[in-house]
């Protein structure tokens, strides 16, 4: 066993710097999102079942028609060569290895094409911001679809960047041969400022741009990322979204939403069927993504974990912690009398008093 | 006075080694229901009834017809010899002399035998797991009836074993002369792994079940422990149970699952009177036992404290805890103003806000 | 300025041993209630009223007919002897100097007459239990009434003794030459305990005794003290009791009871006019005695704090702290915008989320 | 940058003396209300709309009738000399440069005059309290309307003084050289009490003097300050009031009343826009003055995070503060969907649960 995953935050802190480690832990203002997602999940309490045969348990399942092993999904997130040497190959080849899909960040260190060779044939998304510059964000969703790449995961939780303390004391800033080559223009090494690229990113995007980037993208799907109102989900699905993922971008922007477990099966009701449903922000434990199926989601999305375990151990790690996870799910699956993720139902949750 | 009832983890704690200690008090995966058991009893509030004559009050009952001097039962735990020389012979003559139901441990560092034989004509249950050799189990239960035991107590809350961080950290064993003499086959010494033995338990029993236990235990009833739902209940009593042991085992396994004290009153709502309801979990104190009277339970199951108390002062630790607390419970009826514990009801309990 | 009201608690623990300072501060078994009485004043909100002329604020009423200057009360505690030289003769004459009731504790170290002897012409109340020998209690209330007492308190929730750990631990005794006078027979010096005079307490008292009590001490009212649920309130006006004084003993008694704050509405509500209600428990500033006000209770007895003001600077620190905590009421009421106590209406509490 | 947000008090309590600081920072009784203030708005829960256009959003509102930058205003509070050099000089240049409204307190340590001439052409309002001389407060009022001021806000929730433990600790005073030059009659160097001031102001103010106050200043409109319940805002409004500011005097004064964020959607309802409504107590960021917006609130009032920023940086840091408060709301702004500050809705704020 590589780590106990209780441990995994702390591991982690040990090995990176102050500000890479602040990069991945912290949250915008006063940080207490990042607390009451962790929180939210735990105040919640299973109503197991007893006496039904669990003797054959799978966690598998399909996302927008991709079979995986797992509902635990690589979150996208930036930079994976902060962590490991190899950055987004060696969370690549984790993803494959456990059976995951991996999500890539538009903010990535390896080019999308690298990112597709290190892992063929493995389920992967790609998530982007569209740029105000709308030929750049065109021109990446071709090179997407060229990539085989399945969905394209369009994050709208950010037309503008909130305060973060951490990363403002840190004087937060990347290696100077860092490059993001997935983010055109790219930037002069040495003269990476990830502030300023996000700040090229269009704060005028609507949900007519659903339907655009599909278009981009040569068809492909849509998974809308960052929405917590059932009003915004239905529209994002009636505008063409293929998925909604309810986010708070793990605490990183606006703080003091609602936390993604009690936003969740608000925007599950909302779509009524009509799309697939994911959540992030919290989930730390099997368990954790048990209570997400209950509430409706289809996959459950980790963050700071995956970042986490590739500082701890790199690919190995990243690979275990997906392990570790759905081993987890599969117990508490068997603990709750389930077989399949979609036997999880909303009265495996106690109603919150 | 051995020791205050509010010292005796810590006491407990100064004499185990960090192994056996953690062992007794560790929980499953983040142990949030080890708390939240503690946490449940203690947010209820009691309102006392005043200027009734509680000259005489008796925590005197029956237990599936069999008297008892008191509600509080030794739950069953798994291998006492970690914890005393003597081990379950210790735990029986306690219980005998206490006058409190002894339910033995199928995990038991003593033969049922021997339980028997150092304490007879005492009321004592018989705890099992189906194991997946079926034919190992059906020898246990008449073993069991064999041995003049009242009840056997079916654990169904365990089909798989729940990640627990303090006995993978600790590298959890036992000494190599111990045996499970009532687990068979029996290992060979120095060859002894709980969790493989555990492995071998079936994750396929079910509702069918029940009744072919007390079938092969000679017709002796059948009590369900492990329930958390009120459909459960419903359905174990129409499949034949005697009673219901509401228990989420004491938060050692599946972790954020409703605390027993919430579970409660929704399972004896479910079996409606035709079947007894126990509970267990977080219950430290006499008044906890009459709170656990007031919503509807028969019986209230001590674990941890029996087996602390057999660290500190073995046999006579365990008396002292039996005696003690059923001292407590007598008190608190006296101050609620009831003579017996069926004086006990729901409205002593105040609405929870 | 003797003191701060707020430092009262830490002053008076420096000045006590830690025999005496426990006795004071405890509660029974695992101190909840204590704190929980505490906290459910401040969980509470008011909703002043502004713009309304408060230049003439008073705090002036009557209790069972008696003017007193404040609505703050000298709650019955035991053996004030312990915390200043002269003991009840100093909490009388600080209460006569705060023109605030004084109640008498059946287990005070001053006999009635020397207390009545020491502060003529002020008001006073004496607190009883019924002892099992009645002859003895009927006795004790002709006294009472021949001293001039003005009302009899029965205190009725403490039938028997719960467990108190501090003073187990401390093994709590005290001083040979201690005498308790109004306790017949009188205990011999150097054998007094407090614990088994208390179990010469009747446990058989019901309310039929309510009647009695008013008989032998001559027709004087009697309050009934100890009153938590609004049935019991009821049940006791109808059995001739002048007043309900709802109190969970300081939390020293059966522990995890409703707080008395949470209590008083249902008590005043099943009262419904027909008697006075009063109420204590974790009342140490002005603006808590407000709220009580506001929720039905005509005054509030006051228990630690006067012990720790007669620790912290005798007669002149209990006089201190009755002015002090009257003036802050005053105060609260000046911001609420009223005028005299009963211009507090359950309104001024907002409605607890 | 001059400071984060997160660290002002700390930056601030290690600039002031302790005196000084507590002053600043301490409440009335046992400050429950000052943290349950800061607590109120950080248990709301915003509920951000995605997709919408925000590439322009402006914080620009009118107040009364006054264009202003932000809906952050400057509220008033005494004696800034004792914070930085020039006192209310370098406030009102604060204020002036980051286009907010700035509200002299009658305790400034600069005339009303000289504040006026610091920071011509600058919105400015005056607060007062109504003295028992009230020939003094007409005579306050008509220079009020003299020096341009636009309305004068009176502060209603303090007709006496509540008891201050750190203030009385520190005894607190003021420097020898202080005057209180809007304070008639001036104050005798080295003879300052603010305490025997505030005693002078009048505990006999009704609703009928709002209307006097207006008249005293020449038909100003007046805003009442203090008001904590709906129905006293309706009958403020009733008599004349043009806008309410919903306020507990930062928890300074009576304690345990409710939160200002809790009391706000009551007094929105109960004025249905007849008045504007404001609100302070425990805003200290500017997602915090979104939700304010969003319960109904036109504007926000900061008070100790304005002397705060004078303590840290004079005029330079209170601009700053304001500055930086303005753009944190604008971020909110665009994260929620909201283009202009009358875009905010009572559902950006999730049901409290």
């Amino acid at each position: 066993m590589l780590f106990e995953i209780s441990e995994l935050e702390s591991l982690a802190a040990a090995r990176l710097d102050q500000m890479a480690y602040d990069y991945t832990a912290g949250g915008g203002d006063e940080e207490i999102t990042v607390a009451a997602n962790l929180g939210a999940w735990r105040s919640l309490r299973l109503r197991p079942h007893v006496l039904r045969d669990v003797s054959k348990v799978t966690t598998a399942t399909t996302l927008l028609g991709t079979p995986v092993s797992t509902p635990i999904v690589v979150s996208p997130t930036a930079m994976h060569r902060l962590f490991c040497p190899e950055g987004e190959r060696e969370t690549a080849r984790a993803a494959k290895a456990a059976g995951a899909l991996y999500i890539v960040s538009i903010s990535a260190t390896t080019s999308i094409e690298d990112i597709a060779a290190a892992a063929p044939s493995s389920p992967r998304w790609m998530q982007i911001y569209i740029q105000q510059d709308r030929g750049l964000t065109r021109d990446l969703c071709a090179r997407v679809k060229a990539a085989d790449f399945e969905a394209v995961v369009l994050t709208v939780d950010s037309p503008v960047l909130v305060h973060n303390a951490r990363n403002r004391r840190n004087n937060f800033n990347v290696p100077a041969d860092f490059v993001l080559p997935n983010l055109v223009p790219r930037v002069a090494p040495g003269s990476l400022d990830i502030y300023s690229l996000v700040t090229g990113f269009d704060a005028a995007v609507t949900f007519d741009d659903i339907a655009l980037v599909s278009e981009w993208a040569g068809g492909l799907p849509v998974v809308v990322k960052g929405v917590l109102r059932g009003d915004d989900a239905a529209r994002c699905v009636d505008a063409g979204a293929a998925a909604i993922s309810v986010s708070n971008h793990g605490g990183r922007q606006l703080d003091n939403v609602v936390p993604t477990a009690r936003a969740l099966p608000e925007i599950v009701d909302a779509v009524g069927g009509r799309a697939e449903v994911y959540v992030d922000g919290g989930i730390r434990r099997g368990h954790h993504a048990l209570m997400a199926l209950a509430l409706g989601a289809r996959a459950v999305f980790l963050g700071r974990s995956v970042v986490w375990s590739l500082a701890v151990a790199g690919e190995a790690g990243a690979q275990f912690l997906l392990e570790e996870l759905t081993d987890e799910l599969r117990i508490a699956m068997a603990m709750c009398g389930l077989r399949v993720p979609s036997d999880a139902t909303r009265d495996l949750i106690a109603e919150i008093s």
